[in-house]
């Protein structure tokens, strides 16, 4: 594996999947990554990604050097051609090319503007990670999408061992705009598996057709609840009125009264959680949410095996 | 040892001091930590605390991870049942929950905002981490106690070898108001030791009665600086009037004509400590401060090592 | 070797210099540095210095505490005898007492204020890093010197393997004032092999005599690169109207033009750079400059093993 940006990259899915578990159940390779150094650069706040990563790491036996970007380092140009006479200090391709140097593989957490579709969608600054990085590249989440989140949830969806699972992605309301990373990612993941798969969210936050082809599309959330065995929630902002969320549709909150429609459906959710808004606190305890954040540093492990074996 | 917060978690005192002078003179026990992760998450500023925990984390061969919570992380929801529509990001049960199931032992520094008495001598935030946490917590100080730093103190009181010891607990002036955690944990500390234990204070800048039971209180600093072994020096604000410190009182810094009242007394103070408003830099530069401080990191290394044996 | 804070702490030049590429190409001595701390302290932001610094320690198999000083932990002071009643709430003698406690080697980096000469060219912070540590300092950077980057600039000039090379310093325009600290240490590194030395910048924009004494200058820039086999570039302010730069100048910049004046010259600048300010991307892209910044690893390695031998 020479980089993780998306499942496109993960060679066989299941495959993987599998072997994330075998870590999970002890048979990791504890000093495979000897010697080794993982370099971590965050664009924005993180902490599951952050722990989880750097966790993966140390179980491998790899050195991590972890670094806020904006914070500690110096501020970044990305466009090209540009006279650099204003704020920022140093070109994008400086700063990959010698912070990969450094690192026998990086990891980078971007993200998504929310204002300027084009540039999100076309990933332009993990594309330029992957450009002038002379180590393997992870994406630790990026404008479009979050494999290690999507490899971790389907690890989740997969102990569960139900054949054929149907599984729900659910709009929830949020006061803020988010991004379309995670059920982009989890969408383009859970297709690679034998589960149904059903989109429901409010009419004006469909995401983008790249991900959502072939899949089964609802407004009517009640309805999509039906007999699922999965529950997978995330709040988006819209993607044709890129990135704006109003802060309406309260009540697609996830509650009690809307997991007794499903077949006693798993309650999945990445974290952060935004407690009573998102979903109630009842459905919260009673959720799958702290083993999908645990197999945060399986599905970061099983990468990083995969990639140190190739170097 | 199954969490660390104050005197009551650590067992017989004795041994544990003696146990960290065994450490200090080369008996550690180098590779008992291997292959286990210390996650350490401040609240608010840390330099002793920060680097001696760390550095007796690696002492025992431990991986260390080490975040600034708010800086790095999300916004902490702290109450029950709250809609989470305002800043707040993530509740404190769920980040707890989910941070210390990537580590084998976590510190958190949290701190006093001494605006509510009840929330900081409820240890709200320091009980959160307990509560939820599913790896063994230490505090690395808390609203009201900082153990690590008495544990340190009583080190470093061992070590000068007197028996029965007269030692005075004395406030001193600062320009800002201070928590009470120093000197409620070391009278919490000292009690367990043969040391005659002596506070002095002037009127309104009471301890609680919890922590001050059965000591010996005076307004009159000279006096108990009478046949002093030892000066243990910190400023708080009130407890009655709780957090204020109008910045009067200046004539209680610490200066070498009070010295000259004691039977050659040693000084100390856990730092940072403010020059010529604390003590003179006369007082300072003959104290027992850096071997405070030092102590720290064997302090540490003997609660890390109980807690990773009980793992 | 006890403090490398310049080239006069280095010892001979050429056997380091010669030793850096040797462990470029394989013959470090991976274990030597294990069981020992490095502590790394920043006051200002940093990229390669951070990353390389590290990396070379974990190449030694050291472990590795870093911190922004400011940003971490408390505001310093360092003046004598002050009453510290103000903002700053630790003196740094006490700071760098119990951070190097610690620590086997600290590497500390600072910055010149470019507003009070005097104490910027008497170094006073790296001084008081140097008198008050218990452990061998590093300069990571200080206010009037980089020796970590002269010596990665040597290595690289001695990879070229031209013998007598001529090697011209050129001054390059820049929005801002910027610190004299690399061109003043790569003029001392430099002066101790057989180049050629010239430097070249507009009138108004001298060196302190202490590091040019001896050195031919002139403000013709294009004269200048006449026969040159390296071009060392760097934006500095001035030195006798200290720290200004009216951001004037700017047919300084470097271009394929004035590279064309030259002997093929190889063109160095230490990162971060500026594109088409201080030089066109045609030049950069042709340049040293990866080179020099992955040698800086090299640089740090061959310092760290030679003050980890001596401990």
């Amino acid at each position: 594996m020479k980089k993780f940006t998306s499942v496109h990259d993960a060679g066989e899915v299941q495959p993987l999947v599998r072997h994330a578990i075998e870590i999970k159940n002890g048979s990791g390779a504890p000093n495979i990554g000897k010697g080794k150094t993982l370099g971590l650069f965050f664009m924005n706040p993180s902490l599951r990604t952050r722990l989880s990563t750097q966790k993966a790491a140390y179980n491998l036996g790899m050195d991590v050097i972890s670094m806020n970007l904006n914070q500690d380092g110096w501020k970044i140009e990305f466009d090209h051609g540009t006279i650099m006479d204003g704020d920022s200090q140093e070109h994008i391709k400086d700063a990959v090319k010698v912070m990969s140097s450094y690192c026998d593989v990086i990891g980078v957490r971007t993200f998504a503007s929310l204002e300027n579709k084009e540039k999100d969608y076309n990933e332009e600054i993990l594309n330029a990670f992957v450009q002038y990085s002379e180590a393997p590249v992870i994406s630790l989440e990026s404008a479009t999408r979050h494999p290690l989140q999507s490899l971790a949830d389907l690890v989740t969806i997969e102990e569960l061992k139900i054949s054929k699972p149907k599984v729900v992605v659910s709009w929830a309301p949020h006061p803020k705009s988010l991004p379309q990373a995670v059920p982009n990612s989890f969408l383009e993941w859970i297709s690679h598996t034998d589960a149904e798969v059903v989109l429901t969210h409010p009419e004006g936050y469909g995401l983008s057709p790249t991900f959502t082809e072939g899949i089964s599309i609802t407004h009517n959330q009640k309805e999509a609840f039906k007999d699922a065995d999965v529950i997978y929630v995330k709040s988006w902002s819209s993607f044709e009125k890129y990135g704006e969320n109003n802060g309406e549709f309260r009540d697609w909150v996830i509650n009690e009264e809307k997991m007794r429609l499903t077949n006693e459906a798993h309650f999945m959710h990445c974290l952060p959680i935004r407690r009573n808004v998102i979903a109630t606190d009842g459905v919260i305890d009673e959720s799958m949410i702290y083993t999908q954040a645990k197999n945060r540093e399986y599905a970061a492990q099983a990468v990083l095996e995969k990639i140190v074996k190739g170097l």
